[in-house]
């Protein structure tokens, strides 16, 4: 019999579907694209194409290169097209009942790797620790700017995960009002705390560690786990230990130890999972409402190895035919590899 | 410059892309699949392959023919993989943390037409009729379940809207639980009630249509627009006129009336999008929880022409590059064909 499944954190139910159930080697759709070269001539964010992009933001480079040229590592322009643009004032318009905001915000790419085949699966801890450099200077520069409310950082991988180029590239997107989904995520958050004087995501964390079966990765300062109610097959997040609502670059993020979690699963989903097409998303509070007591930074990754249809859209109830107790020690065999 | 536009109805946030913006035109995405026959053998949903499929619990039969056999003009039977199976009790788990409940619940299958490559948009009106005179009495065989919290009747049409057989079925899943959005979108209804003392969907309505701009197709009984804050390109609503939290199968719902309307905008969606996939969802009141006074049925067809991404799943926004007051006029100009 099916289970049908809450999730504390986002009060969000899911259908644990047993009549549908697979192993989890079988809800594994190994990509069957070409393998894409190091460098592509008619990629825009390949080395030497710099002038198909918008002008760089910010890019760590080598000593001497020049900007909007090859001989960057980690490069930061505009989207292209651009959801949101960072000229002008944010002005509400409440003409009687059509609400809108002017879509003032900030919409970046950032080009984690000049090699146009690689992924953060299987980069070198080094080049992934640039990336995290480079973000820690946009979060910076972005820091002051009092009209984005949110800064949401996410990675589209793949063609069904919605991203149109190949290049390895993160997005962030900063917008004036705080997000519909993160909205629900705090009040849930707060009312928890309000009843158990605790944050939701340490309890959450506390209890996976104690159950066990759903941890995918354990150290001293993150846990990865396929939460008990998952949405998608091998859905993984990666919570920190030390209570924090934003991500803050400092000793209490340790960079080092972030980049090894993080590059850990992904090869983990890589291997086992057949580098499926996934969306990452970093959680954390709004700019200007540090929600310090109740809310906790994540990562959540969720491979797009299914396809929400009618049901997900309409109840927001999701359907899952893999178990996380099966996903979790699925994974785990290829840790190391 | 962009414009983030809110939802009344939902407090949903939408980025109105104008710097990716398309031409409704540009947004259609013309199937490329083969036309399919009117009868396929290895099809399970196919008549004279009733034995493919679970048992029938309901059907509407030509006279002396017999139940599992050919002879049908619309057959329900439980989904083959159903998320959720009728035998049992609900029983809730909550053994400190991780809360869980049986998966009991219904999930139908209903078999709209006996050919194999029909579609709501181009089946005739009489056998539109007969789906929902078939619909009606599978609402009400289950009204007296009192394990059933919740009826989701959707439609997915097409492989990028979940579907994976092609012969045309709606399905109908019902969950000992309300729905997470649901449960969000009663709230929200019910605190606009309680500051405006007016349904918040018939607010929506009638801004609507006195706006006009959005307005797909308006008639004694129903309206049809594409909201103004449409998460996708042509997502459109039918709201019925008369105030009514549930689908009641009487006068008031005018059965010919809806059936007309729906076969309308889909023939729009057929003819002027390019046949796209699609899913199309019910939303109503809980079985057991009449919300009379704030609550609204309405119906939500929702094309899958962009694919939601990180942003759109962490976030709760969607971005749209179509402004719904383009889609409308466009989706009119196909009216009566």
């Amino acid at each position: 019999m099916s289970e049908i499944r809450q999730d504390r954190a986002t009060k969000r139910w899911v259908v644990l579907a047993t009549e549908r159930a697979k192993r989890p080697h079988d809800a594994v759709k190994r990509s069957e694209a070409a393998p894409e070269p190091e460098y592509s001539p008619d990629c825009p964010f390949c080395p030497g194409n710099e002038d198909k992009t918008p002008a760089e933001v910010l890019a760590l480079r080598s000593p001497g290169s020049e900007p909007n040229g090859p001989g960057w590592q980690v490069r930061v322009f505009a989207n292209r097209f651009a959801a949101l643009r960072p000229e002008g004032e944010v002005r509400v318009e409440n003409p009687e009942w059509f609400t809108s905001i002017t879509g003032v915000g900030i919409h970046d790419v950032i080009v984690e790797h000049p090699h146009h085949n690689e992924t953060p699966a299987t980069m070198t801890l080094g080049e992934m620790l640039l990336v995290f450099e480079v973000l820690s200077q946009r979060f910076a520069q972005l820091a002051g700017d009092r009209r984005l409310a949110y800064l949401a950082l996410f990675r589209n991988q793949g063609v069904t995960a919605g991203s149109s180029l190949h290049h390895p590239h993160a997005q962030l997107i900063g917008t004036p009002i705080v997000p519909t989904h993160v909205r629900q995520e705090l009040t849930t958050a707060r009312e928890f705390y309000d009843d158990a004087v605790c944050c939701v995501y340490c309890a959450t964390m506390q209890h996976e560690l104690a159950d066990g079966r759903r941890v995918v990765l354990d150290n001293d300062h993150y846990c990865a786990f396929t939460p008990y109610a998952s949405r998608w097959p091998f859905e993984t997040w990666i919570v920190p230990k030390h209570h924090e609502p934003v991500v803050v670059f400092d000793d209490r993020f340790d960079t080092e130890s972030f980049a090894r979690t993080l590059q850990s699963v992904l090869r983990m989903l890589y291997l086992g999972a057949g580098n499926p097409d996934y969306n990452l998303v970093l959680h954390q509070a709004p700019l200007r409402d540090s929600c310090e007591d109740y809310y906790h930074w994540h990562m959540e990754i969720v491979p797009r190895l299914s396809t929400p249809a009618g049901f997900e859209f309409g109840t927001g109830i999701w359907i899952n035919t893999v178990m996380p107790e099966e996903a979790a020690p699925y994974l785990r065999s290829f840790a190391g590899q």
